[in-house]
């Protein structure tokens, strides 16, 4: 019988990426105290030399079944992890690839705390990829996506000038604000170690407020107040972000990838304003 | 050659919907003043009696291209006019269907004025129906859905106790506010006139305030006033609707069925606030 | 300080539905063998009188953290279970309700076999519900959607008529066949148990063929030639499963309601097909 | 009153891409025999430099809103045409960035013919953008989205294979079939005309087969029969667009972009298989 995928070729062409999307599975991570149970969604790919008719797909559903498996005894650590593990293995199985990727996507919770004490079990999405060279170096990237809350400092301003407000005590004037989400990704080397959760705090940090599932009507009043006592454009979160990360993380090289979005689905408009930054370590300290 | 789906069953069911969903069409219709393309997505239906194995799929299809390519012709006042002469023409193709239905939704625009004088093109959705019975009645429901703003009543008294804020000046009160989707849709007879574009101002009179794509900063800055002033629950949004439906429609009678729905995306909270009434005219009189 | 919530109003209208919508949380559910983490969607809802200016949505996230926290210790087997101690608790926080209503959806994953013995993990989609009514009885709703295949029947037909194909060997001609997601629901009394995995083995019962993440080259094959042996329209799809379910839930009273819905994303075309059935036992007895 | 947006700032970072995201506007594009309207998503963008707080954001409303105004006196002959005239205009309207971007997505509709006649209205989707340097070049990218559908060849052997089929008039065995989306897309000068019909097309002759909203049970048996001579992998797919291009656009020079994705939702997995080629004229030429 013929192997289809094995068929050789003339003159063809190479592929740049083969392979399979939304493919869903369970992962078990072992975090510091607990384990976490993600249900990911993942794209699996390997370049095609142009000599080969096809690649053989159902190689990529057992690498990901076996890793997946050997990640319940071996204990993974996190996405990019696994990633880390899947793009090895996509290398043995398909010995005609240079190079093989993997991207997985996830719900993530964390306990959230207000200065009150109250807290509320947050959501937020984990973005993780790796890239692989045969024979070179695997990359893996990192990244969080955040929703919380932005109020806009232009129509705060505005506001106060049309009525007149110049005293300090009421310097926090009404304006729009909205809901907001922000991406932060770092792709470093895969001996790197990078942890999400200190991902998702540095922009936390950089909203107007974050926002939370569960406000009693104090804590509501205060997360508007905080939101208003630090308006904020999506250029402003960008440019903190970038400030955040250059601060805490002194010791990533100059060549480390650092992709900054902020988007906020504006109140008082139909679309969204959008601010982005993609550039390095090294670009950010010049 | 076997007629696969007229072939005759023994002791098999009714079907209550068959047909075909996700198909997307352009359609010209004619307003007041110019023509209106609009890309419709349509889902089409008839019933299927127990004794007959399939329906045939492609007349739906063959219909809606003939009452599409009629309708450059014969001129079409709306979506619902469109869906009305749908429901007739699936009843003849399919003969051994007692009902039919229809569904459309689509993008629509509209010119719309701030109190200055300043206009802007502002985006809105569609969604209408069509259902007939044979030899019985044709009921058709005319829906929109308009994205607007809601400013909290509730943590803007809050946030005013907190302060201590008495003054009637600074009445306003700081508060979160966010994008809102609100939907009112009516089901009438078929030979009852229902314009879409009156429901539209309905419901954005109903909101905290409409919202604009282009504003310059005076104009932002009164958009945040309106809200303001007007600070809205999502509860408050639907009973408003429902009692300007009331008023402007007093000619209805008692057994058109009144659909309203108000969401917000809470710029607090990750979760969406949401409000819904679902009734009839002659209950909202009693 | 004013509540606003609690603020009485005069000549106004009652809410049907009001709420929070898209709040996301992990959900431990106690299987036979083992415990299942359930990333769930909720929709959380109670009904507002005439006389109530707003809701008190916050205890509606306070009841969901509550109620998945004590699920942590009292075991819960099933959303469904989940959705009925929601209702119960959405009824004692919101004094003023007469019924309470939650919808719950989640990814879901079995191990299936083929016939040779390989296996693989498939993902599902539970989508559950519970209502309540003050004083009175609650129901739930449990349904799950399956992805598989159709193969068409109609096509097969006619391409052997065209080729001349009479010989029986070679029956199974070409057709299209393609994705296909069929969906069963039953609403059942409270205290009715009624478990997701028979209502998924139903469903891939009576699809062309189950579909699988995992398939070497001799299991594509078998595949291909299951669905060819067992060309279905939409229309057989649902039957056979509304037949199946009048086989294998002989005790279910006339009174449960029973949801059917066929889609086959169509090779040949750009839409789909489509077919529902939505009854009782009692009509599909009759 | 304070200029926010102008607001100077030390040591800060400047940004990638500051602007709009989903605005959606109405089109009218002049085609050779008539006009035709797009509703266009639209996203739009500048740069900003280290030292600017904030970018105009209405601004990109206002060139928006103008240059679509203008498109119906002075004649746009398709988006990439409207994304050139939308850089440019940015870059005057925004005097401090150094470049301009501009993202367009739109459905589009064709009537196809089968090889007996009957024609029907078929939907792609257009995807078109446009970057400028201030000082220098614009590029322009025109993309399309193609539904139709792949037959695979491996299975199709298999088969075969297991059937024992040699005959060659049965050459053409049963195999999994299922909806593919294929896109192209090339980046050229400005100045360069290219027809999005063209690529479609290009498109549509190097799928198993085109697909069609209206079929009779003849026409459905020959897209059947066709696409199962025909049969193809992604891989194929991707190639054989790479090859077409090749082909008839000798005159295009070496450093044109040329991007070919191939996705089929495959019938026999809950995944999709997946091949692309990201390269220029020059590497395909090589």
């Amino acid at each position: 019988m013929k192997d289809m995928q094995n068929q050789k070729l003339d003159g063809s062409f190479k592929l740049t990426r083969v392979g399979v999307t939304e493919v869903k599975k369970p992962v078990i991570v072992k975090r510091p105290n607990k384990d976490v149970t993600l249900i990911v969604d993942f794209n699996l790919f390997v370049d095609l030399p142009a000599e080969l008719k096809g690649s053989h797909m159902s190689r990529n559903l057992e690498v990901l079944s076996r890793v997946i498996d050997d990640s319940v005894r071996e204990s993974v650590s996190g996405l990019e992890d696994l990633g880390f593990k899947i793009c090895q293995e996509l290398l043995v199985r398909h010995e005609y690839a240079t190079c093989s990727e993997v991207h997985m996507s996830a719900d993530y919770f964390l306990e959230r705390g207000m200065s009150n004490g109250n807290t509320s079990l947050e959501s937020y999405r984990l973005k993780a990829s790796a890239k692989s060279i045969r024979g070179g170096q695997t990359k893996k990237c990192i990244g969080v996506e955040v929703m919380g809350m932005t109020a806009c400092p232009c129509a705060m301003e505005e506001v106060r000038a049309r009525r007149g407000i110049t005293d300090e005590n009421v310097a926090m004037s009404i304006t729009h604000n909205q809901r907001n989400v922000t991406s932060l990704s770092l792709e470093v080397p895969a001996d790197r170690p990078l942890e999400a959760d200190k991902l998702i705090q540095i922009v936390e940090e950089c909203l107007s407020s974050p926002t939370y599932e569960i406000l009693k009507r104090a804590d509501e009043a205060q997360v508007v107040i905080d939101a208003h006592s630090n308006p904020k454009f999506v250029e402003d979160v960008v440019r903190d972000v970038l400030r955040s990360v250059l601060e805490k993380y002194k010791d990533l090289p100059d060549d480390v990838r650092v992709q900054v979005t902020s988007e906020s689905y504006e109140s008082i408009h139909k679309h969204n304003a959008y601010a982005e930054r993609d550039t390095t370590m090294g670009e950010l300290r010049a």
